[in-house]
């Protein structure tokens, strides 16, 4: 596709999202529980988010950007419909639930964010049993983060090539699944994506293989996605391999004193998937 | 600073941030109402974002993640306690506010996210007068999107350079401001970041200023800020001309239906704090 290769499809979906955007001066009201199909006639595609006590907000926040507007329906699924606060080094913040497990038996694109303690949500059976029943019917499974450590333990990545955080990212092997030092890793119909903020490229990659490259331009011009960090090194492949090893340290001691339980956790799961892992990792 | 000039000071934080990461498997306890300086006897900021409905999540959210950790005490504040909803266009994400206008007289850094619809916003008089407030005395005046149309409705970028999203950030001259057409903006105490995403790079350049390059540094390497969008021409600077001029027919269009008011809000408020503006801007 050149340039100049565009239609108005896209800046027809761009003017459409911004159609969808305003509250008029008035209280938004939200949506009502669960999710729609064929909203405003058109081909929605519903987009169910899981919550969890802890989650990185900002893994889901990325994508749910993305996937704002009249193309898409969004749902925030949790077990209840009490609020659930992101981690406090993401900064606490309360997200309300639209609807429960109970509610949600499918959907077109499953979606689980991260969080820096995986080890706490892949033992909670509800949970995964949540995500093993949706996302073994759902056109897409994805994940942002170590989402993946939960679609893993789900079963829904044996055989896949997958990513998570930098720091987590080999403890895929305990799912069956093969570790990819990536962005965004797309294998089938599995999409992930690695630390936090490659939420926003896993979104904009997802939605190019959803809609095409003329929506995911429009969107991404949209949200004016011309990033600058103020320094490189935001990979530990760009980083100073001091600070890399440093920052290792310091997650393996903190993981130490706040989950001890994490080998035991993975190994568990390893176990249930009937996957076996040859090398122990240092965790 | 040399690549390998960095101490433990970056690296504990980034342990540190980690470390206040978790639940432990245990539900999340928000925190209780209002700031608190001197948390765990460190030299504690507190952060202050205003809430309103309709704003763009990830607008905040960027920065909230920025800002997580022990070194900071965030509050979402808005009038009331009742869940806030997020534009359709962002994912209408309801968050919980963690203080009212009148629990918070004051912060270290007021943050404001922006939305489609700032003119919805700047006519809501205990909004812009809790932000005026807080702002005279906060040590940081920022925003993200078109959160700097609100601090400039409240009178606090008169004479300052400041930025919004491209599409409207001249209109930022109706209160006074200089408007610069780059993704993060710093005059002085008053630092604005460009469109949506760039909330990132705005919360990481103002950190860096906070608390020094390593700390950022080490917190750009934990957040995995590598940023890989999978096209060129995220801002308009880059963007096909063609794409560009159509969008801003779309969102023109748009915005004629639904804030009509536009213009008058902006003039209203250009009169109130006294700012002449020679040229009529089309919006």
């Amino acid at each position: 596709m050149t340039r100049r290769d565009f239609t108005l499809a896209g800046l027809g979906a761009l003017a459409a999202a911004a159609a969808m955007g305003s509250t008029h001066g008035r209280a938004a009201t939200p949506e009502p529980v669960g999710q729609k199909a064929d909203r405003d006639g058109q081909n929605t595609l519903r987009v169910a988010f899981l919550l969890f006590e802890g989650l990185t907000a900002l893994d889901m926040v990325g994508p749910a950007t993305v996937f704002g507007g009249p193309s898409f329906a969004v749902d925030y699924v949790w077990r209840d419909k009490k609020p659930v606060y992101s981690e406090a080094a993401s900064g606490r913040m309360g997200i309300m639930p639209t609807a429960t497990f109970d509610e949600v038996a499918s959907t077109d694109i499953l979606c689980v964010p991260g969080t820096s303690n995986p080890y706490a949500q892949i033992v909670q059976k509800d949970l995964v049993d949540w995500v093993a029943l949706v996302g073994q019917k759902a056109r897409w499974v994805t994940s942002v983060c170590t989402g993946s450590f939960i679609l893993g333990a789900a079963g829904l990545l044996k055989g896949y090539r997958a990513t998570a955080h930098w720091t987590m990212v080999d403890e895929l092997a305990y799912f069956g699944a093969v570790p990819v030092h990536e962005r965004v890793v797309v294998d089938r119909n599995r999409v992930t994506g690695a630390g936090v903020t490659s939420g926003i490229d896993f979104g904009l990659s997802l939605l190019t293989l959803l809609r095409g490259e003329n929506e995911a331009r429009a969107k991404q011009l949209t949200l004016e996605y011309d990033p600058a960090p103020p320094f490189t090194g935001g990979s530990p492949k760009s980083a100073d391999p001091a600070m890399v090893k440093a920052a290792r340290a310091g997650f393996a001691e903190h993981m130490k004193k706040t989950a001890p339980y994490a080998r035991q956790s993975l190994e568990d799961a390893a176990k249930r998937l009937e996957v076996s892992v040859s090398t122990k990792l240092e965790l």
